[in-house]
């Protein structure tokens, strides 16, 4: 994650009269556009009938795009089998939570367990990447296209059903162990065999939680296998390319993490405005950064991806205007594309890579905004992109560091929550991002890691929660230096679904001597109250009983612990409010000599080497906290709404 | 639509024993009511098994009516088919898009697709037309009833689905057509032949949407040609009859204005309490309109089915006190049904038919008021009805005229919004009636007419969105001497559901040198602010933005265009607020010589011939604006809740 | 009902190691339980293959239980067939509203139509009970489990279908008839015969409502079959053992009273904390009783249940700390365990028994609370137990007498009022604790009992309403000396949900001179005024439109009657609001010389026997209206939130 970013475009060739190609791509090389993602939705173009490749059309786009000077990301075509595949295979079809085969006529319509289907992708994967493994121009290739999205993960069909007790089978040995870890003693939902195991759906009442949590595993599992068959057979026809995926926002279906070993890069598709609209705050808050998008939820994606990618990040789309897809979409403010953009190299981000050079007039996507407008002039994006070429000339070479704290992030505990919130508002991802935004309104630059990370290096380890805790991860923390935070129903559950024997949080007591015994949802409206110094804070959602001969750092009024300390290791007993967790961490921060500030609400910080990358989030002016004697790259102290800072606290030496 | 309005029932004879029959007729005839429905729910009475037909019944109960002075508007029976039918033939029987095949046990249970059911729509409608086609009291024909009621024009059977394919091979002759027009080379949708394509339901995110569109105006047509084979046997077997159907409030789901060739009469079915519930407006709003619905949504429907009768318009079904069906179902304020039926004749109604004429006091809807109580007395409504009478025998002969303003609607215009609404609030309907209501508050009469229809002798024609603009029609208004106004989206799609070429509003351009290049949903919260004198008005919802070298004449604070201007072209280029829509339109008018008035918000005045009508939908009393010398027919100035006043501005001559 | 509370708790060893069995048992005993519930979850073990029946576990779990000195209820275990039945028999499956059979994997997938569950059933508890039936410490017995939980009354299953046809005909005897009871010549409903029928779903809108209500009667009748056929066998295989279904909260799905016959007593399972958030109250109101449950809801259920257990009431489920199931939940506040115990009693409980004994680790319910937690520590609520224990060794004998206030308690009138609700927030159950909330607001004690209950020795009757009155008990209140108050839509149909002959309120006319003819539903903010005293109150949700010579005792500003009286009998013809209900009920009290109290809203007062018991559910302390010379037992005069007291107004003799 060093050196200088690089910008792309997405770009459907087979959408437009190939008479236009040469002009769109003389005109992406003088916009300094670098890369074009190309070819991840023309399976029906490449094969329009079984067998029958038409290659021309597709040599030619390449050929057009490398004669500009551009590089080309190449995707497999598998994310829309076409319709001549589905007729001839019914049976690659998705089936979903009600029983309703998924139809063609969009796209995502196949089953990750179909074996039908895998054999299909290998095939296609093989021809596409056996024509241009060795293209000069194709530098790297994307696998499929958003795993996961449009609630695609989980199929509930007959192959889905068969791979299903497969992997039972394989996971358990025999079925007693099953029955065991299941519990399903319960409600005799005893299985006499792996080939009387159900899938989860269509009980009367809420399905065993394991076995759920299991089929969950397993079809994260199909999603990761799915994908390194592709690698793998990219490996071999196309030596040398790197591999990626757009992963997407919010996108916890499937274990990320899992995919890391065999992509080379993390992408990820980035709509800030977008995904403002999917958060649980309130609508005046939404309103407020409706232009804009909320100030840390594109920056933890950075990190998470980040971490995915094991330190190689691309944003593979990058929303340049409003979009289709969310239920409201406004544009964003003047300014935010190349505050977006910037932000990204900040946080690492190898290429960002704006979705898409040219509106289509037509389908699904005719209202989502590209680069340029429908009719081919340009839109207001292009302008944005310009200024960022500008801001780059003007950049010096620079390393997106280690972080100073680690967030630990972990699919498994999304899935587990969903399985069984406990209370209805009890979301895995708002607790990891209000864990986030506060560090990060702190001025912290943050790493997102898996629960298997090397943390020995970070001066703070946060753990918004993790309901599985693995032993191993529990001796790693504890041979840690740095402090540690753990979040409520960390260690709450064992690998089965189960509560664990010495009660939560279950391996952690041997770092922390506290048990909790009892946990409570709270309604909204139910809160206990508590005092930070004079500052009454109110804590609601989440509250847990703990037995402890530790005093609590910090207790409700009525005596419930809320922060629990001993030595190094942190456990905040409840959903905890942002004051308390700027509290903690500002302590913590300051006993491990970690320089923290008080950063205003729309306002971020970010550091890239010895640069610092400000983004002003919000509708009015802010200061910049730089030194006196900071030196501006980019911007000044004072930052518009929309506007960026970049700059060095000390001149260079 | 001139002479005097007839006062008419809805009457199910077969659900009371034949020795109330003569009674109920001469009660009918004293009240004052000349017309009588019949029959249109009978199928099972008049045909109990397949071929046998018991006419005795019916001939008695048309007998009675007649002998009684009444006249009879008789009713094809196929909204219901009987259960025999359905089990004979379950492929009548439509599919919903959730997969399940309706089943019997309710009403309209039928595919419009289903050719089964079309040769048994013919055969009982023969049967019928063949006994009664000649009956001297049956001057009218009704053809089924409330096409689309219950969400029941688009079904997704397996004759649909063939009706379909054949439907888009005639349209577009070969596929490779069809894949331009609908884009399919998004997301590799590509049909190989029309038998490949499939409906456009259960895909896993949205299906194209020229497909929806296409397959919305293929079961649009079901519903023409449906009743168009009904007609032809009416017009064969009963001549000289008239011919209607009756629509609905807020029935947009197939295009009425392709039955008006077919019909003589659109009848329409009006329930402006339950109508309250259905809209988009505050609880406080509709708490306070509650008992008398929204001053403008019954006018509204008014003025566009006497668009859709070309002239000639009867209320089939007029609600006479609480209704059965609505979330929540008050009575009407004491007056309300005298006053919606002096409305219904100011506007052109040449009939008012009360449903119905004793509340049933068994099945579906035994909670539903009449003019009489199911223990045979007579309900409150009775005497408005009464009240009605005597009103009208003051009222002298009277024509409703062609209105000075024409606002053009359009069918095809809802199902595009419904497809692609990009903004969770858009919807066309909300928006059609905020026009209207604008138009009305300043005291103006309208006409609703199709896009079609010739606008010359308007002297203010509006437009509130034509996403589809033919040329043709930009033409036309390009030689009219009246202003014209068209809302946001207008010309932002082609037929082919894409954006046009020449980029939003497309044909417009011709006449107004405007291009649309970017769109924004805004959610509730997101205003801009625009200032029109000193009164300070906000923009939500959806905002346009406007390239073009006209100033606009009216722009946010930010300097964003909201109102166009060149030579009698407008265009609004926002959701107009209620404050934006009355300041264009009252400028307009002045400057168009056309006077207006600024009226109560509940308080609504329609002219016919030289007559004004007023009507006070509000709970206080209100002082009409009449001349100082006006001479009132009916009421006085002071107008109370549910009132209504009629008067000549000048003594007649 | 006399006698001293046995407290028990809900046991399943199958869930746990053998070797925990004899300790789980000698401290069951030495917190001083008496009763333990097991086995009605244990079908796989017990029956692991068809066939072959493992009984040494559970002889072993009930001699170790017994060798403590505990008494076992044991539950027949069909609310769980297992999967090896299902496997053989798919045809027991219920079928869902949504035309999908339910799957196995949580509980209660059963049909109670299916022939082969019904023989399956009687199977499985001949075995039980032929082992068990004379086993000394098996003093009670369970049949099934919670009967209708999860939406599992109305199944739509083929062999509901051909039940429910074979029922129509035993009911009408010819398929005029129930074309006739229908009213099927609406919509052309009418069935050629009873094999034509079909069941009410899947319809294109709402189904025929007297077709509803009979299926609804005839799936409410196959619960009391279903659970007959298994006391059958118990009373001849269990000799002397009494025989207990445990019922829900809020559980109207089916006629519970039809079960009455057949069991000795009415369990019940007590979840207060749950039950809250299913209440129609505003969100303030529920945060405030977040951790107290509502001062009535579970005291309404005592009553209910001892009527529906003819004067026999346990509570055989008792929630004792945090749940799972509910959106939100909390830790009850401290004490109130011991609180809900004492006021059970005080309903007349001789039992309660907590759910469970050890919080699970795995499946559905892990997150249950127990009395122990799952590492086998007590939790919270034994000491709670334990308290209570104290409490009832200081409890003279006593006995819960008659209740001077008689509820008349209906399921089919909850049945006919979802079926046809005619007001989107008219819903039985919230209108039945509206009253009965305001009766003991007024500090009476109330018995809930069914329309056909003697009434003769009650001082006061209210009918919340009940919309089907027979003759029968019109004569029957014709005939008492105490006032009875009758609410709104009472007499509103006859059996065959049709409107009566005489428009409602029916055969009431008998004894109250007036008729009902016409009701409103009021949306939220329509609200009429009427004054008490100088009180302003507001009446919304649902107004009644009355015709009568009498004078009413209360109406509206308006002049619309509320409140009229004939004599003994009183029609509340509105939705009464608290202010009013209160007012009618402390006026008829004086009158009939019946002492009332105003209480607090959080304090609630029972007598039972000379003991006066009483609940502070507020959050603040509160004094209780105990005379100046009462004994406290228990508790005194200030009660704090939580608490209880216990006195006797008299020094006892």
């Amino acid at each position: 994650m060093s050196g200088c970013l690089e910008l792309g475009v997405c770009y459907y060739p087979e959408q437009w009269d190939p008479s236009r190609w040469q002009e769109d791509a003389a005109r992406m090389a003088a916009l300094g556009l670098r890369l074009v993602r190309i070819g991840e939705f023309a399976w029906s173009r490449i094969e329009p009938e079984p067998g029958r490749f038409e290659w021309d059309w597709l040599d030619r786009a390449i050929a057009t795009l490398a004669a500009a000077g551009l590089r080309v990301v190449l995707g497999t075509p598998t994310a829309c089998p076409p319709k001549w595949l589905v007729e001839a295979h019914p049976d690659v079809l998705a089936v979903g939570a009600d029983g309703r085969t998924r139809g063609f006529g969009s796209r995502r319509h196949y089953c990750f367990s179909s074996e039908t289907y895998r054999r299909e992708s290998r095939r296609i994967v093989t021809a596409v990447a056996g024509r241009y493994g060795h293209a000069p121009a194709v530098v790297a290739w994307q696998t499929d296209n958003e795993f996961g999205c449009h609630d695609t993960v989980l199929s509930y069909s007959q192959a889905a059903l068969h791979g299903f007790r497969r992997w039972l089978q394989q996971r358990y040995g025999d079925i007693g162990a099953l029955n065991a870890a299941w519990g399903t003693v319960f409600w005799s939902q005893e299985y006499p065999s792996f080939a009387a195991v159900e899938l989860p759906v269509g009980a009367v009442t809420e399905a065993n939680p394991a076995q759920r949590l299991d089929f969950w595993r397993y079809s994260s599992q199909q999603v990761a296998t799915f994908n390194r068959e592709q690698v793998e057979i990219l490996r071999r026809l196309a030596p040398g390319r790197s591999i990626l995926h757009n992963f997407m926002g919010f996108s916890t279906d499937f274990d990320h993490h899992a995919l890391s070993p065999d992509l080379d890069i993390a992408g990820w598709d980035s709509y800030p405005l977008g995904f403002l609209e999917w958060l649980d705050i309130e609508p005046a808050e939404k309103a407020h950064f409706a232009r804009q998008g909320h100030p840390d939820v594109v920056a933890l994606h950075h990190d998470l991806y980040r971490g995915v990618g094991r330190g190689r990040m691309w944003v593979v789309e990058q929303q340049p205007g409003p979009v289709n897809w969310a239920p409201y979409n406004p544009a964003p403010l003047p300014g935010m594309v190349r505050a977006w953009t910037l932000e990204a190299y900040a946080h690492g981000a190898e290429v960002v890579s704006y979705f898409r050079w040219r509106q289509a007039p037509f389908a699904q996507e005719q209202m989502h905004a590209g680069l340029n407008l429908p009719d081919g002039r340009e839109d207001v994006a292009s302008d944005e992109v310009r200024a960022v070429v500008r801001d780059l000339e003007r950049m010096p070479v620079s390393t997106r560091e280690r972080a100073p704290v680690a967030l630990v992030f972990d699919y498994e505990a999304d899935w587990l929550l969903r399985i069984q919130p406990q209370g209805a508002d009890f979301r895995y991802m708002s607790l990891v991002l209000e864990f986030y935004s506060a560090l990060r309104r702190l001025g912290l630059d943050v790493d997102i890691v898996p629960a298997g990370a090397a943390l020995d290096a970070y001066r703070l380890v946060v753990v918004p929660t993790l309901p599985v805790l693995a032993e191993e991860f529990v001796a790693h923390v504890g041979r840690l230096a740095a402090p540690v935070v753990f979040g409520p129903r960390t260690g709450s559950k064992t690998r089965d679904f189960q509560i664990p024997a010495q009660l939560p949080p279950g391996p952690l007591q041997h770092l922390l001597p506290i048990v909790v015994s009892r946990v409570e949802s709270l309604r909204p409206g139910l809160l206990e109250n508590a005092f930070i110094a004079d500052e009454s804070i109110a804590v609601g959602h989440w509250l847990e009983h703990v037995e402890s001969a530790i005093e609590p750092a910090l207790a409700t009024a009525g005596g419930r612990g809320l922060w629990y300390r001993g030595g190094r290791v942190n456990y905040l007993a409840c959903w905890p409010p942002a004051a308390l967790l700027r509290h903690v961490f500002r302590a913590l921060c300051t006993e491990a000599g970690i320089r923290t500030i008080d950063l205003p609400p729309g306002l971020r910080i970010t550091r890239r080497g010895n640069l610092h990358f400000a983004v002003n989030y919000d509708r009015s002016p802010v200061a910049v906290p730089a030194d006196a004697e900071a030196s501006f790259l980019i911007g000044e102290r004072n930052v518009l709404p929309g506007g960026v800072a970049v700059w060095r606290n000390r001149p260079a030496g």
